[in-house]
């Protein structure tokens, strides 16, 4: 239990370095002519995410060797405000209208300014993300533009309940694991490392994203405030989360009829009902062994690097991230 | 005559390369992941811009002493793929149905789509911008966010009646004038020049972006389809253009109150009676005349460079682009 504290205690302190650089930078655009788009995107930016992307960018640094430097800050906040621009996005055409417990940007200051100030998060993110060498810019911009292609994929499998689980896949290798996997990598070039560290640091990343937008899925459907999201956000949306998708494959006759009822016009009234549609297809189980296999592959990727006080610093994020005890 | 005709076929050879050039990326990504993204994307990208933003860096390039290479077209293209993300964003909070005469993409695609698109465009141009040492990218990433900046005041400024001719240079500088001043400044510091004739460059860039900003504004009011442009979009959308300002400042009394009563309610019309209104003031006049000064003050500026044949060229494309002559 010391041990774990103590983890906690020293990835905290990742994540502190992080807030200090993101608020530094925003009292400089505070000040600057972007003043007003800085204060609409600071309410979202500092409105306690878990920093999940720069921690990840600082230690990968670190686990292959790189020294703390300003170069890798940079790369870590330009990662942190281009995913809140997709955020920012997502929210305006996912409708939603709250964000880590609070009005989203579209609701309270429209969909005109939401879209600017997206907009606004993704240049300055490039901006900090474009100083770095060209192989890192050539990650960044393919990470990007995969994550567009994987919306309008997702979007277009809104209440589609052919979704096949390689569709899934795809989406959320562009989606949620990409920036994952990315943040790894580029960290890792900047750190000089060899191609095969740089390919399994990434592929680290990969699983560990995979695994996170699962667990993600599974909330959704069980409910855990503590992560912060309420239940059933995706199942109104409409979106085919991994537990859906396998009970829909797995499922015949009048159970899998009555689940496509369900999910064609859900509201809350569905929900004992679907919770024993999805026990009895066994996607709870399916999801969560996946969830194993994915981190279980990534660790077994991450222990090729040398051990460092990084390297296991990744190994807690990875759980923690994934919502384990560590 | 001749000579002008040659003019047009020489600006026209620098057009045709960067349409080429754009056509190659098209291609390239239509056979990648991102090829949803770019079906839509070129539907915009490829509907007969005039280029000028492209152009223009080829051509400072040149004129700063530069050798035509393929990181110059990097940054021609970026400028174009960025311009046109603006244009796709811009379209869905104007609520605008025609761009370049035929449907925007959120008319044909959904709001969803479009900033999806967008941000596609954006990542795709600074994939490429981020490519170039570290003053352009600062360039490139500072000129973006003041086109977040000027977006937001403009819209603040939506039939705000009390619009100074200092919030119109504000937001011209920000929203149009910006683009065209990095344009040069970029190509102008790839081609390594020197300070002052960056500064130059920057400067005719910044002068012809605020003249051609103005011509579009007398346009709106007075019409010319051969520009491409319907009159009459920006008065429909409430948008505060330098003759209704100028107008706004100097009218008093019934005059002053009659073209407020006519810009807070506008329809078709009243288009003779702001038309009538707009001349008593000299408003026409003093816009024709800022133009004609902010094209003399960015030429002066030019002609401090050797003079060249693309330099040439450039003078010829201010003229061109103010729908001159030659």
């Amino acid at each position: 239990m010391v041990a774990s504290i103590d983890l906690e205690a020293r990835l905290r302190s990742y994540r502190d370095r992080v807030e200090s650089a993101l608020e530094e930078l925003v009292s400089e655009e505070m000040l600057g002519p972007s003043a007003e788009a800085m204060a609409m995107a600071r309410t979202v930016l500092m409105a306690g995410g878990k920093r999940w992307r720069p921690v990840l960018t600082l230690l990968a640094h670190e686990a292959a060797g790189g020294v703390p430097n300003d170069e890798v800050m940079d790369l870590a906040l330009a990662f942190e405000l281009i995913h809140t621009a997709t955020l920012v996005h997502d929210d305006i055409y996912d409708g939603a209208r709250l964000r880590r417990g609070a009005p989203t940007l579209h609701t309270t200051h429209g969909d005109a300014e939401a879209i600017i100030v997206g907009d606004y998060l993704f240049v300055l993110g490039f901006g900090l993300g474009g100083r770095a060498e060209n192989k890192i810019v050539e990650s960044v911009s393919t990470t990007c533009t995969a994550i567009a292609a994987a919306e309008l994929k997702q979007m277009r499998h809104i209440r589609d309940l052919t979704t096949r689980p390689e569709d899934y896949d795809e989406i959320v290798r562009g989606k949620t694991a990409g920036p994952f996997a990315n943040a790894c990598a580029a960290a890792a070039i900047l750190a000089d490392a060899s191609e095969i560290e740089i390919e399994n640091l990434k592929g680290f990343g990969m699983g560990i994203g995979v695994a996170f937008q699962m667990v993600d899925d599974l909330l959704d459907l069980t409910g855990d405030l503590s992560m912060g999201k309420p239940r059933g956000t995706d199942v109104h949306e409409g979106k085919m989360t991994l537990p859906l998708i396998h009970a829909l494959t797995v499922l015949h006759g009048a159970p899998r009829q009555r689940i496509s009822e369900i999910l064609e016009s859900f509201n809350d009234a569905h929900w004992d009902e679907l919770t024993e549609l999805l026990h009895e297809a066994g996607s709870f189980e399916y999801t969560r062994n996946l969830i194993e296999t994915h981190l279980i592959n990534a660790l077994d990727k991450l222990r090729t690097l040398p051990s460092t006080p990084a390297r296991e610093l990744m190994e807690g994020l990875a759980e923690i991230s994934l919502g384990r005890k560590v």
